[in-house]
């Protein structure tokens, strides 16, 4: 199995790593950024390239995993190849890389990647769509070889993933962040939270979240709300943020 | 050590079970719900009491865990005790409790209980408070016996915590039930999200969440933004949450 990764950032990196741990072999790493190309080709034992002209023609897989606006202008380079042409994107249809004539698809990593955090491919959905359904399982065997969640989804399914992932996970996130700031005003640490932060993600993997859910607001007691919403006194923002998604839980469940 | 349960829910549950591990006598269950007092003193070999005349006056800790705006209703029965009287409330002050007279405190435990999870409470931060550097010496080695994680936390800086932990927890864990929401429509399987929710989770054990915030909105991605916000059409709530917190992410980082 013979790879050629398009790009250099965080899924590019760990896409490649994972390949490379289950014995594929990373032969080219292109970036517009030369530098980080030649960093993740010697991570990868690969040649870092720069100019499309030495692209090597004879990959199984090509995997692009660029900036999403990147993607289109990639594709016309990545035509006419016996290999497969996939891009890594959540929120990008696969009509994107038509430019590359036969043979593409979508491999779509459903995790969010940092560059200091290792990830364990092997327990991360991969969504996978092709243009065909010869292409498709070419796709889903080399799919296969890191990860044994693999799903069939169409774009407009992946788009949807992609705005529940953002809930679930960017917004999430965010939420973590504004709650260290509450505590930081009073010198509390954040520590304190992150079992309460770990136990409530971990809850929602064997019970629905909607089962499961705790505070004021599930049990209308409005009393403790105002109490909170006079604590954020100092933040509009926060005080919105409150009351917005408040609502949202007594609507819910009433 | 001899303690009596003021309770039956999930908090009492959790604790009486927890002081139990560690060879601590619950010796009396005291409920508001008689059925309920008799399920938490069988599973803990205790005593169900229903009227406070009833009440064993030689225990070392009263633990009331009963629903916040219940608290000062009992306090006035656990009156002139050898024994400390503390509740487990994140947004009830201290002076509840002045009605007990002399030996009272706060012995909240920041976690989410539900009674289908267990919870291992040494992995649980618990705040103490109490009326007497005294009073407070006898709780600190009564809540070191089930956690090592135990921290002196006035009624402020609980009410803090308490708001910090509705953004952290309840809203976060809302937002997975919004996500689930938007999947369902489309037929897709929340198991999906589940590793992105964990990694979510587990990234700020290490790392400050505003350092590993990704998405969209933080790259400043507007056209997967107003993407978004067109799939989200059929839920203008779910749109005003959308807007509210990529806006919110916005002005974090930019």
């Amino acid at each position: 199995m013979k790879i050629v990764c398009i790009g250099s950032g965080n899924v590019a990196t760990h896409m490649a790593i994972a390949f490379k741990e289950v014995g594929a072999e990373i032969i080219q790493v292109w970036s517009p950024n030369a530098q980080h190309a030649e960093i993740l080709a010697a991570l990868t034992q690969a040649e870092a390239i720069h100019n499309w002209a030495d692209l090597d023609r004879t990959a199984d897989c090509y995997v692009i995993a660029v900036r999403d606006d990147a993607i289109a202008a990639v594709a016309p380079h990545l035509a006419d190849l016996k290999g497969i042409v996939v891009h890594t994107s959540g929120a990008t249809a696969i009509d994107v890389l038509s430019a590359t004539g036969k043979g593409y698809g979508v491999l779509y990593p459903l995790q969010t990647f940092s560059k200091t955090t290792a990830i364990d491919l092997k327990k991360v959905p991969l969504c996978i769509e092709a243009d065909s359904a010869e292409t498709l399982d070419k796709l889903s065997a080399i799919a296969h070889l890191i990860s044994p969640m693999v799903s069939v989804v169409s774009t407009e399914q992946r788009s949807i993933l992609h705005v529940a992932a953002v809930f679930a996970c960017n917004f999430s996130n965010h939420l973590y962040h504004l709650s260290n700031t509450i505590l930081a005003q009073y010198q509390l640490d954040f520590a304190l939270l992150k079992p309460l932060i770990m136990e409530t993600a971990q809850k929602i993997q064997t019970s629905d979240p909607r089962a499961v859910q705790t505070g004021p607001a599930v049990r209308g007691d409005e009393k403790t709300m105002a109490k909170h919403l006079s604590l954020l006194t100092g933040s509009p923002e926060l005080q919105v943020i409150y009351e917005i998604l408040s609502k949202s839980i007594k609507n819910t469940y009433n």
